[in-house]
């Protein structure tokens, strides 16, 4: 394994980490779980999940992968704050959207050569990426894993009604 | 920059992201702030605080980059449940503790040679580190990276009073 190789891993594996962390405590959660707050007042378990949905989602756009299949859960679980009336998507479609969106990440992430790895993203000039090479394609995935980490010590939050 | 300072550079940036972030939001809690809780019943940011200070205490430890300074918090910080009658360390004694800490730890990181942070931790043996070279002194940060995420996450549901 070369070092770009070695360095890929741990930064896939991290990811992996972190997302297979959150899939257990999802996976925990009755239907009428997702409907709860994690603290008066706060976000419900719900919106951290469409909104772990959509910004994963756009990973694949801004690493250049592909198109994206849930641009329109950008408005209501990233630009906007809860609505609690929102209905849609169903909670249904949501599990579905999760299950899609991080098994085609896998599957993406697995596939990417590890030099691709350190090209730059799709939200980087040329020109910047040849000032600082450490705003690659990997950097994002490393931000990412970071951004699930912080909501999952909300969601963390919620006990599962059993 | 050679490959394995490209990630050390990646990794001690994301690092220092998450920590910058931990004080700004630290620094905007009054005295008052810290014994709040962050959700009815859970743990109160005094608590965090101490956590995410013997933990990177502990850093110093695990990459055998020196002895520990407060090794005394691991019991009531880590080991244990938040206990509410506790008053050692005081917070001017804990602020004091995390300024130390993170200024010697952003000093060890920045001596540390590039190639350092790919040899093994001390809680892994020769043995298992040659089957997997991955889970290195790099992989350590990248860990407790995402920790601290984890904890803001939390902390950020505390508003500053003003």
């Amino acid at each position: 394994m070369d070092q770009q190789e070695l360095f890929v891993k741990m930064a896939v594996h991290a990811w992996n980490v972190q997302i297979g962390r959150a899939e257990k405590m999802f996976n925990a959660f009755s239907d009428d779980d997702f409907y709860r707050e994690i603290a008066p007042g706060k976000n419900r378990i719900i919106y951290l999940y469409g909104h772990l949905i959509a910004i994963h989602d756009a990973i694949k756009d801004i690493l250049v992968l592909g198109d994206r299949r849930h641009a329109d859960m950008d408005d209501p679980y990233i630009k906007k704050p809860e609505d609690k009336s929102l209905t849609v998507p169903s909670l249904a479609e949501m599990k579905q959207y999760w299950a899609e969106v991080h098994a085609e990440l896998a599957a993406l992430f697995q596939a990417l050569p590890a030099a691709e790895w350190f090209t730059r993203h799709k939200a980087m000039s040329d020109e910047d990426f040849v000032k600082d090479p450490s705003r690659n394609k990997l950097s994002v995935l490393m931000n990412r894993t970071s951004h699930v980490a912080y909501h999952l010590g909300q969601i963390v939050l919620v006990k599962p009604n059993s």
